[in-house]
């Protein structure tokens, strides 16, 4: 199976490093970027081949499958518009878009064409929270009540990043959205955001915020409880925790060693790992196992078009919540939309 | 110094015994309880010689110095008002009232008259919890920015003393809203509540809510989130986490033992301490050593009337916001008790 | 019950304080030190009326029904016997003696007199211990083949203590001897011990160890490891680690809170409470309440006469070991101390 | 690079796997196992075309630069002597030789023929063992004073295995004899061992032991104790723990996931990793990683023959002490060897 990866940055060359190292029946069919100095690079450092001038020439290359999608969010539904036309199967990293509309006429297209279309959420694959589904689904804590999700970022990324991000929500939180969704089977319905800026200053602390905490009602009548910070300086924290009738799961972070050490100043471990490509190292190689798996024995893929749909919704409802102080019921987005488009 | 302990159920009994354990100078000097068969009885465990037929006798003993009330709460206003026009300084249990303005007009009553008058949020003398307040003090977490709460009971209260007891906000999430302002020194300004019924059945669920997340902002731009239920199988689950600029602090549960068991089952240890008595013995008996070391040295209370009053503005908050579905300020709740009085 | 106290040193006192904390019903009928300001300090601390000028007037004491006995190590046989001909029951410090053929002389006489007898183990009523044992009781690990002991002291006590103590095995491991055969519920055959100085300087370095680690193999097969050491500088560690044909427990140590902190130099909680009075706060009330129950409903004591011999037997075992850099076995102990009586 | 692989069995197998995922620079040249069917599977399964008939002709070839043995313990010694005489480097699979003074003669050929000569004590690489290492180093827990090792299989290998393996001290403990030299840069002055069977029955309990507990002193006077079992019925235990003037470490075991689940029956995570290869995964990957850098860069390599040598004299100590009851000195072995070659 031949690929093209469209975007070399640090996503694309994880992924290329990755179909290389463990995917040897992959071959890397054609990459692009815009910025010629990381193509370049990735190319040499990786011996790839077949690099393109531009993404057409890429996507009009018969010999290429499917396409890995790394590319600015903002190129992401050109693209995938196009690779369904060329009935070339898309991996496409989160967010599909920013605006949930244009998320919609992207599924459509993608329905019709009838390619596999997989987003990025990588987390829904590493082993603690894949355990973690496991044993919700083995009832071992009878019927889920409440989730809470810790997540924070070792440190912001940079300024110009986040502007173009679609803010917190939509660029961080929205694979919370997503981890909510994939371990509680069910939808969200309404939606409260308080958020803030704590970190950020100046002009950033204007058009972003970098600390929120966010609650949610599912249809299955269970509550959910998000906090995110862009900076938590002891490394990258990651929990869950699930509590429900017959108990209460929590994954717990990971760390560089398994080492305990006592002094005069306490017991003390080493600091989380702190950075995400460390502690999610895993989770990307088996997104891309499942979905060539899912291309090759054409089975349905495991992050589907409505899952990259819904965490962009919630993240527009929680955007309405912070602004105008109150719950958003999710349906209220679709009814917004359809109306500032009819 | 004699004090008279008006209540003779669970917790006038554990601040009974405490006395005599712990305090020799300090003497029951009478017991009542409208209850005469609980009166009688503990009157005769703990050899208590004063037993008074009626609180008024009681009240109007010129030896007792001190009042321990520790009768159901709709009691509490009169019994304060009492002891203090007899300037009898006061010990009482939590809630003061469930009536914002009632508290307000006790306070006052206080006040006039100058006694001591310390409310029974015994969590703050927990050790873990003063231990977690110091390190917060010195600066090792630097700003806090997130607060979160745990708190579940292993099992919900008797039907009865639900109803009465104000519903779960004003009854159990109180001692979380007194945490929230013991650990950050500020006040609360916005609150937001989900709640459900997911314990409850019959008319119980339609009366109160037995599974909650509450989320706040406080005047120093935090976010608190505190969630509650009422049954929590595994035990009584009470934990704090505090994140801030430079790092996280987490207070962790209190176990029976500390045996870490390895089979072929995995590995394990016991629940945590399943009983609120249990689990905050030493605090119950601190905050007397405390409220004691005020009345002898004339010197200010751990835990006043304003600190009394704040949780229970902030419960008719969250009881707002979980009508009308959307955050309340504080202040509305203010500005609303103003207008019905008026 | 009246008892008397002899030795008001550190065990002394807090044993008088647990008696009025916790035992209304024993009253102290008398105390002694051949330390006179001692004496005076702790009978005016605790308000005790019945000060002694010498032992021999405490045991002619008709009224006293029990002795404590906490005076030095040196003194405990001849108080032993004394009190056994007054058919006064007694609770002794350990060791017994340091001696172990003046221990079968005293144990000769206890049993001639028929006194309950009952030695200051006080580890085994420490809950973890406790625990411990009633988990291996009911077979979740099933047949112990290794257990592992820890047992490390914060800092060395004064050098003239250690000198008249008995050194490390008699006056420290001792503690661990006895804990192998309460767990155990079985004999030491065969003892090898390994030991050095390291903290010790000087003369001290020339008279006692003051690390070691201990192998011994018992009657049951099963095989058992103690290590100590006199200075361990994050404080007290207390271990305890069993492993069996269908598991592993271990006891791990006691904090002084719950907490957990993350900064960016690791995630820490503070060090294992420092002291002993703090760790087995609890076992010294537990101890004294069994040994009181046993006088009082005239029942066996919980840690008799042989469980105070065979732990000195065992520490002699590992003197001769340590000097003769081979196996000692226990039935050695005793024919050589024959041989030299003889 | 080209390198042979002589011994297609399960770490022969692992070895070549690594090679093919992890370096790329590395050619396998050459396969060979006296077990036809292994060696055909392993040649099909991982496509290797080079598939020698024996080991001279694998030997002989010039195109083959390194060599990795991975065969059974009787072959290393003639292999070893085979390859450097053809100045072939060596990787070997430990223990070298079940015999010390056989081991003596072909460390004298490796050094003659000036080879890259390294043993494969994988757990060396092990991250929480690099760390724990960088730890002493650095000083935290000041000079060590005891070392504690922990290691546990899950299950006795099959019988015929144990019989030709040497014995559980030359066969199993003896990583644990390497880890000891590797953790505190010492050599091992004095061992004693108790050891039983509690785990085999019948003629198996006669010529080995599977339970063992073994403490050594060393030259710089620290003192260890290394237990084993060959039975843990919870998983892989490998822990280590090293006190010091300074504080403590210990390296806990590895976890599938880091979920803590809480129910009525306790709190509990799944059990440690319960296979070496699953422990040690990485541990197999760096050491060869190290190896081929020697070997392309000249350097001395990280495991040398004096490594692979001392825990075979170490173990021997330790089969005479658990014969004669006594405390055995390593330079005995040496003696003892001499004379009988004599």
């Amino acid at each position: 199976m031949k690929v093209g990866v469209i975007g070399t940055g640090r996503i694309g060359r994880l992924h290329i490093e990755n179909i290389l190292l463990y995917f040897p029946f992959v071959k890397i069919g054609g990459v692009f970027d815009i910025n010629k100095k990381s193509l370049q690079q990735t190319a040499s450092r990786f011996k790839i081949a077949h690099v393109f001038d531009n993404a057409d020439t890429l996507l009009n290359d018969a010999s290429i499958k499917a396409l890995l999608i790394c590319s600015s969010t903002d190129t992401h539904a050109q693209l995938i518009k196009k690779a369904a036309e060329k009935k070339k199967h898309v991996f496409c990293e989160k967010p599909i878009d920013l605006h949930p509309q244009v998320i919609d006429e992207v599924l459509k297209i993608v329905h019709r064409y009838g390619i596999k279309f997989q987003v990025g959420f990588n987390r829904r694959f590493d082993r603690n929270f894949q355990a973690l589904k496991n044993k919700i689904n083995q009832g071992i804590i009878g019927t889920p009540h409440i989730l809470k999700i810790t997540s924070r970022d070792p440190e912001p990324p940079p300024g110009d990043y986040i502007l173009r991000s679609g803010g917190l929500f939509k660029d961080m939180m929205i694979h919370d959205f997503d981890m909510l969704r994939f371990l509680l089977d069910t939808e969200v319905e309404e939606v409260f955001a308080l958020g803030t800026a704590r970190i950020y200053t100046g002009e950033m602390a204007q058009k972003d915020i970098d600390t929120a905490v966010v609650t949610l009602r599912c249809k299955n009548a269970s509550i959910c409880v998000i906090d995110n910070s862009r900076q938590s300086v002891y490394g990258y924290d990651q929990r869950v925790e699930v509590f429900g009738s017959r108990g209460n799961i929590v994954a717990r972070n990971e760390y560089p060693n398994t080492l305990q050490t006592s002094t005069v100043d306490g017991v003390w471990n080493d600091a989380p790992l702190y950075f995400f490509l460390d502690r999610y190292r895993d989770s990307y190689r088996e997104e891309l196992r499942m979905f060539f798996h899912a291309v090759e024995h054409d089975q349905a893929v495991s992050v589907n078009g409505y899952d990259g749909r819904q965490p962009v919704y919630i993240a527009q409802a929680a955007l309405q919540s912070l602004t105008q102080k109150r719950s958003v019921m999710l349906h209220e987005v679709d009814t917004l939309l359809q109306k500032n488009n009819g």
